[in-house]
């Protein structure tokens, strides 16, 4: 088993592509505003439901600074969003100009803008110069290198003038239903598959109020008194009024757009009064996302998997990725990290990932953990390690390192006497949804684990920064923290690590959380492995996880124990049994022992289990990183491996995505063929026979192993009976 | 010479009038919110010139909560400033309701709240409960108790739903021109005294564009190419373009009202095109304060100071107190504390206090000194100080402290070995502007002494506060720096505080300031006091000051000491001076042995200097503190104390405002007749015979000092030939 933490520092960084002209802003502020606005979208039974952590805003007064040397004079054009002022040198020129001339010559233009709406971001272009990350802004407070607004990676969106980033709104396409019910004055409508987006109501006539009921489910939808999502609309001879906002507008055309973007795979469509509809039409609202992972086996149920799961992750990929679509549609760190993860698999979509870091990290300074949740703080930190890990872009580390130190210095300002964190009072110690009660008190050894994954998170990061006394103090804490955690925590008799201490001593409960990361983390010896594998994970009589939350990690630590078959039978039977029900995208929890009705609740609200849920995807994921095999093992894949498992799969073949191309594979028992785009890989795989091998380096590893070591685009043929 | 510092903690605490239904927020951000929308008003030349030190913003996403218990189910009215969400316990209303049902019986009302562009604000009457300080709002970090607005003091201006604070506008008055010279195209008006606000042009007839240059001098408003205020705006035959913002708006009659207030007593308005105009009107936008204190004496030179003085005062004290009304019209926390001073003895418009307070501070975390400057961060502290004692409103001290003590930490995070202040980097040690150079590196006394008083200021507030542990901490701090201050730079050959050391060493530099504050801070014994007002503060030699800024504390400094004649003559020369020069409002700087034109003049612009600037003002405040003669001895007036001083005047009398009344006093060398409303008052006066006292207790104090003791409202009238 290798080391998994990789050091993120002695390896070469792959710089991502020299950032063009672009809308430029204070590091982070556009991402924390839109992370905002996405934050306060929830609405329960038509009430504004904002979440209840801090919120921090943009900096609504910032100086841009560029000294330029110009051989000659050069017309500037210039957009700024929001009240601004120019100034050359020492001298101001007049108003809000959009065009103006910068001489030749050595001279520091000086662009101070204010808004407190959005960003006041800025978009300029000379003949020379222009707009990029290379500038510097200042809050006037601490100055920063501007950031650059890109919305698909090497894709810009924001590059012209007119289209400034608080602008920016997801593309709509319309999608018909696929099923009309008419009973009396309702229209019940069924889709194909769940959607989010905007209503449009067809064929309006006469005045009256319409009353929309959206559902995941039919149940929800046709619930008039408990569906979650509502809205309600007045039409008049000459205006629209939205009950909700009391907004109104004037009545144009026989259709109508509501306002509130809405999850939805049903709706039920209530006129009241002299008014009538003919049809309804969904503007689906989604992310143009280029779909760069691939994953097709030999099993059909699978695939279907994989489609669902890539479809799940795309509805909540949005501006920055949300946890569902029908409920909170927030950001939750958990449920981001692994998101991230999916991510990585499916689209590469790496700015959407930078985004929602920063904004789940928000400014100082720190009252409050990550959504309040003391895992979610360490589940943040974790995520940058991976980011670092899978793109590495050292320069995204070295803009938020900053406020990564000052949430650790929280962090380490509420250690307990023993240098480890617990619950202190305001922390939300979450750990899981569980089908019974766990111990929230006390140390809990799972926190332990994510917390010391933050310090060496912290102490890579420093190295990376050359901040060696930061990298001395978070090396010492990490290891320090290290060298507690078997002794404090692995019970002989269970033979594994026991849930929590309590004032330093052990309890008798014992859950599965941190026996997996203790895996994943590499923390345990060989014997110690085998132990929790048959004591814990395979041990039914431990209480079983029901969230796919947490079946990620649990899976995941099936898989990085070599039990790829067992992984691929749960999969069939958790997310075929969500298809079986008839899922159109995956689940916030599921427990094949409910009933129907029962899956629909949760939180004592009868339709409060959201049905599309990001952390539902994770077969996205173990798909293509223990199947298809592929990790990288430097930063941005300079050096990846790729461990290829067909589990009980006749073939597969897929791509996994990395920063500037594709690793492809495809495998059969007799064959496999690699063709990377990119860095230096590494192929392990195990057979009987002696491979021959085209296209690669080949070395034997002994007891049947061999790895085959792959330059750049090389295409390698594997040929062999493979294990 | 009584000691300085006052204890706050021991003694009766008048609380102000409980809150009534108002409008209530997040305490300090409404205050936060419009001290950053003056701040951002500044152009120059026609080019947006923001405040340079960071602008904190509001709470966007804020909760109100409170708990009631009803009798009987009350009808409710609300309004927010904002997107919004009610919840009556675990039941959400549907929309943004207007008016709803509060059930009888014990339940918890939240009502969440959203703005980006201002605090989200909430008025809100039921039969038995309305929005009062009672209600509790968080950001969802930190709980706090919510705050009211109350514009005047007494008065609230915001009790109806209608009008939300963030709408606030000061009322507006046409002031016509006393003056117009039409000389071709242009015309050029004069008023009869300096003002703000906004210009109107009269009789707009034709398309074209109108220029107009705004002075504070003739020369100003005439030099087209250097004056600082300009607008420019183009007329079509159907719209009005403002060049500067490029808004433009319907061409609506033959009137128009340009968009940015302007200070001006002169403007040109050039007329370019086929355009025409008849008139203009400055639309004068100034608060309605009521001018609670008075001043009148034998000299009306003196009557014309104290007139001039409060007018501009007045000018300077809008929605925040600001420094000048051409040029920054940003609040400055050197100058503030000294409109606060001069306001309690003219208007005692003490929200306006609290709110320049808070919107100088802002939030956390504190990454630079108020306005960056070193000695302005401790004026901040010191102005608190001064307000509770003046006020008595310990409500603001409990709301506040938190603020106070971060900003402290960063004091101490910041002091040098030998735990003394010096500039660091990023700093700005200001002191003073001074006709020559001084030192600015190394520990300055001036910057100790004004640190000393922030010290003994937490540990007071500290008291207030119960905070035993901050009392002791602060209380320790200052006893420590107050031991070192002499030792450090005591000189005892020139009988002085020297201006500093460099590296804990005396240097041979010598100024008035730090000398002027060991008077006012009663540092010194009687033999040092007598060695500095012969050896800096009456003798020429020593470096003079030209700012009123400084003027301010020096003259306080000899009143202290009791050269009150010497005093007045100084008035007469120095603000009679500027009379004498025409002004209407006092200035900046002045200095007698400059020129015209090296007058108006300052930071390398031609026209740079403030000519209506609110530090201008001090014999407002000294003719109230020293020959008057009023201040509190103990926080809001509970007890108070008088040294009426004639100076070399015949008769005086006047007004101290406090907070629920005021104290009148008359006196002419014969009588002395004093009437107060609130207070435990103690007279002290100097007389050869025994005076005769009616309606006071009478005490003798030896050597030809009296005092009588004054209780509630008595009149007390002392006859007998004061000295």
């Amino acid at each position: 088993m290798k080391k998994r933490i990789i050091s993120l520092f002695c390896s070469i960084v792959l710089a991502l592509p020299v950032a063009a002209q672009s809308w430029i802003w204070y590091p982070g502020d556009m991402d924390i505003w839109m992370g905002n606005k996405i934050n306060n979208l929830r609405t329960e039974r038509g009430s504004f439901y904002p979440a209840f952590w801090k919120a921090y805003s943009h900096e609504q007064t910032v100086e841009y600074v560029k000294t330029v040397e110009l051989a000659e004079a050069e017309d500037v054009e210039l957009c700024v969003d929001g009240h601004f002022g120019v100034k050359i040198d020492n001298t101001y020129l007049f108003g809000m100009p959009k065009h103006f001339t910068m001489p030749a010559g050595r001279h520091t233009l000086r662009i101070a803008a204010h808004n407190k709406m959005a960003p006041p971001s800025l978009w300029l272009k000379g003949k020379s110069f222009v707009s990029d990350t290379t500038w510097t802004v200042t809050n006037y407070a601490v100055p920063a290198k501007a950031d650059t607004w890109r919305e698909t990676d090497g894709t810009p969106t924001f590059i012209h003038p007119a289209q400034c980033p608080s602008s920016y709104r997801l593309p709509i396409t319309p999608v018909e239903p696929v099923k009309t019910e008419r009973t009396g004055k309702e229209l019940f409508v069924e889709w194909q598959r769940e959607g989010i987006g905007y209503l449009q109501l067809n064929g309006l006539n006469g005045n009256g109020q319409v009353n929309v009921y959206y559902g995941e489910s039919p149940d929800e939808a046709r619930d008039k008194q408990h569906s979650i999502l509502i809205d309600q609309v007045v039409f008049s001879s000459d205006q629209v009024t939205d009950l909700a906002t009391m907004d109104t507008q004037p009545r144009m055309g026989s259709a109508y757009v509501l306002k509130n973007s809405r999850a939805m795979r049903y709706a039920l469509v209530e006129c009241v009064g002299d008014i009538s509809i003919d049809s309804v039409t969904l503007l689906s609202e989604m992310k143009e996302v280029k779909q760069r992972g691939s994953f097709e086996c030999s099993d059909t149920l699978l695939n279907r998997i994989w489609q669902v799961g890539t479809y799940t992750l795309h509805l909540t990929d949005r501006e920055v990725m949300i946890e569902g679509i029908k409920r909170d549609r927030w950001m939750w760190s958990g449920d981001a990290i692994q998101s991230y993860l999916m991510n990585y698999y499916a689209f590469f979509d790496t700015p959407v990932v930078k985004r929602t870091i920063w904004a789940l990290r928000g400014k100082d300074p720190v009252e409050q953990h990550i959504n309040t949740i003391l895992d979610y703080t360490f589940f943040w930190f974790n995520s940058i390690y991976d980011y670092y890990l899978y793109t590495g872009d050292a320069a995204f580390v070295r803009q938020i390192y900053g406020r990564m130190k000052s949430l650790m210095d929280y962090v380490e300002g509420r250690l307990n006497q023993r240098g480890m964190v617990e619950g202190q009072p305001g922390d939300w110690v979450f750990v899981d949804w569980s089908p019974r009660d766990m111990s929230k008190d006390g140390e809990l050894a799972f926190e332990q684990l994510v917390y010391l994954r933050s310090l060496q998170t912290m102490q890579q990061c420093a190295e990376l920064m050359g901040l060696h006394n930061d990298m001395q103090h978070y090396g010492d804490a990490a290891n320090r923290l290290r060298s507690q955690i078997l002794p404090t925590f692995w019970n002989q008799n269970k033979g594994a690590l026991i849930h929590h201490t309590r004032n330093g001593r052990q309890e008798q409960e014992l859950t599965r959380y941190a026996n997996i990361f203790a895996v994943l983390y590499d923390l345990l010896d060989e014997q110690q492995r085998k132990s929790v594998l048959q004591h814990v994970l395979l041990n039914d009589s431990v209480m079983e996880i029901t969230t796919p939350y947490m079946r990620f990690y649990e899976l995941e630590a099936l898989c990085a124990l070599g039990l790829q078959r067992e992984v691929l039978s749960e999969m069939r039977s958790y997310w075929g049994g969500m298809l079986a029900q008839g899922a159109t995208t995956f689940w916030e929890t599921y427990d094949p022992k409910e009933g129907y009705s029962e899956r629909l609740g949760m939180y004592g609200n009868r339709y409060g289990k959201s049905l599309c849920h990001a952390w539902g995807a994770s077969p996205v994921y173990l798909l293509g990183k223990y199947y298809l095999g592929v990790q990288p093992t430097k930063p941005g894949y300079a050096e990846w491996e790729m461990r290829p498992c067909l589990g009980d799969l006749k073939w597969m073949r897929g791509d996994v995505p990395t920063p500037h191309g594709n690793i492809h594979i495809e495998m059969t028992r007799k064959q496999m063929t690699v063709l990377a785009t990119e860095g230096q890989g590494t192929i392990y795989f195990q057979s009987k026979g002696k491979p021959r091998v085209t296209g690669g380096t080949l070395s034997s590893l002994g007891n049947e192993q061999y790895k085959v070591l792959v330059n750049g685009s090389q295409r390698v043929v594997v040929k062999v009976r493979f294990n």
